[in-house]
């Protein structure tokens, strides 16, 4: 039994790492398309309502990033571009695209996993999302599970070199 | 006849105030469906080979703005989504989503019309697209037919608001 003090907060972590751990499953399904494994989970009033995963290679698409995706299925499955009282569960800080996109959708919160250092853009190089002259800001919840969200992408990228080297 | 010295920027701004038309015209055609006038066209080897413009509200998608359209577009003709040697045409500079779509698309040049001081990410609000720290960088040329591009915006708004009023 959690004491009162670390209750709420554990409880959202546990909630957190449940979500982020399905939008890891859906970066393993970019990752066995040889795609970069990146995937995202959207959540409203306690159930999943969309799921993506990059496609850029497949769809050859450069909008074709999992939280785009996931954005645009569940616009479509709520028939509004306005998606209030979303969380967005992301294996990888959004980019710049996305964390643009993640504000023109309204969402309340992003909560991801690994940071970006080349391309993050909700804390990293960016803080889209919390800028006060944009006309939207969500909530950021950083580093949920990210060793495992993490590992995918080095395991990948450490693979793909293997690879190439003939191993 | 042009003096040497004014005379390759003078037709390079001939050649964008001819695209930029282009683009205008599909500004128009968002407006004429009640959108919030803004339009791209993407320019290849002298010839366009996408258009877009906003449909956020017809298609009820957050991420229905008029150069995300075109790039998908002209990534699909091409079969590739690295749209290097393209140059995109558009009425509004880009917002934050755009314009880190218009760096993972690896566009050459984006010439815009209207600055948009809520939301501009490639001068105005954030300078995306010349960040050294991003995987690429496009040129940027500000303000081709500002005025034109600004009117269609400002007029639209007007109208919105006089409706409102019951004028």
């Amino acid at each position: 039994m959690s004491t009162q003090a670390e209750g709420p907060s554990t409880d959202q972590r546990e909630i957190d790492e449940r979500w982020m751990r399905e939008a890891i499953a859906e970066a393993r399904r970019a990752e066995a398309h040889g795609e970069v494994p990146v995937g995202a989970v959207l959540v409203a009033d306690g159930a999943i309502i969309a799921r993506g995963h990059n496609l850029r290679e497949r769809a050859q698409d450069p909008t074709a990033h999992a939280e785009l995706i996931a954005l645009k299925a569940a616009a479509a499955r709520s028939r509004t571009w306005r998606l209030s009282g979303v969380t967005v569960y992301v294996t990888l800080e959004p980019c710049p695209m996305c964390a643009g996109a993640l504000v023109n959708a309204r969402v309340d919160r992003v909560v991801w996993g690994a940071a970006d250092p080349k391309a993050g853009a909700t804390e990293t190089l960016y803080s889209i999302g919390s800028d006060e002259r944009l006309n939207h800001r969500f909530e950021v919840c950083a580093g949920v599970l990210a060793d495992e969200c993490g590992s995918l992408l080095t395991d990948f990228f450490r693979r793909i070199r293997a690879a190439r080297r003939g191993h």
